[in-house]
């Protein structure tokens, strides 16, 4: 379902085409949510079957049409009505640290490449958010430039300082990730001291 | 493919029928990997057909049979070479940070609810993984005894030290998460402050 909400949040900034809307998926709300081309066409199809959103047709090309998606008042109150509702908390499910529970299976050689990698990977992610926080503080993101266009003034410091705010968060995550990746390696040095010759 | 790892973990400190292999994954693993009862008992019948674990049948009651599943030595070697490949990080999916992205849709008192909850859910959540890790490292937690009854005496420090930081990563990350929440608890004031009477 939260796919769902995702779609509504980006169509708030303005009309997308399906192909459009996937496009988001990879940069933009991509960063926070990630859905594959294959589960948002037929979402969007839902949406339109649910009143959620308006598809209207558009020419394209010289014989071609193609349908762009209107949020709807109803798709708005859906929108609003989930913002004012508690999440469900999903179970964890994290890879690297179940692995890591078993790392006495590995080689150390391995566990060294399992803790650089890991902290390389979210270094990687930390600089990428980083780039998309002065993108949005600076107003140059195409969805925040289109986003604040649509908006009145007045509500241009809360949509900048909410956006920053999910990215922060993430880099949060991201430098414990990075964080306990080093103090692994730490442990991994300790232990080879201890283990016998 | 991970649930399969995930079973082969712990089917390597003790042989579990398939009930019990669904509990462990309601506590132990289950803190680190979630998976449903509905994805456990198929997997583990693969995993029979392709000889990394063992069925072995058992008297269960005065007319019943239970299975019990003994990782192979084809599962043991699996699990190893599963241990010395790189991790493929899968995209970026958190619906509370996707939905923070969009606070100006929410009331105040509706963002101020989703921050307090979120505080709420990784404190609880830190407070869990700590008794985790006390247990994990006073020997009590009873995979954590099954184990190491297991394997030989050198192997038990990095068996209890590698458990322990897998949780550690975990709080660091729940730590994380209620630091952004309170962060984001302060922003809301300073907001709230700007905003026009």
């Amino acid at each position: 379902m939260s796919l769902r909400y995702a779609i509504l949040a980006i169509l708030t900034a303005a009309p997308l085409t399906g192909y459009e809307t996937a496009k988001r998926f990879e940069g933009s709300v991509g960063h926070v949510w990630h859905a594959p081309d294959s589960q948002i066409y037929p979402e969007l199809r839902r949406m339109e079957a649910e009143a959620l959103v308006e598809g209207r047709e558009e020419r394209w090309g010289p014989k071609g049409t193609k349908t762009r998606y209107y949020i709807t008042e109803a798709g708005e109150a859906a929108f609003r009505s989930w913002m004012a509702t508690p999440l469900k908390y999903a179970p964890w499910r994290d890879v690297a640290h179940m692995q890591a529970a078993y790392f006495e299976w590995a080689e150390p050689a391995s566990v060294r490449m399992h803790l650089k990698q890991h902290a390389a990977h979210y270094t990687e992610q930390i600089a990428q958010w980083s780039s998309q926080i002065e993108a949005i503080r600076s107003h140059e993101h195409p969805m925040i430039a289109a986003r604040l266009e649509r908006y009145p003034a007045e509500q241009h410091e809360r949509i900048v300082a909410f956006k920053a705010f999910a990215y922060e968060g993430l880099i949060r995550l991201a430098q414990a990730e990075v964080d306990w990746a080093r103090s692994g390696l730490e442990l991994l040095e300790q232990l080879d001291g201890d283990a016998p010759a």
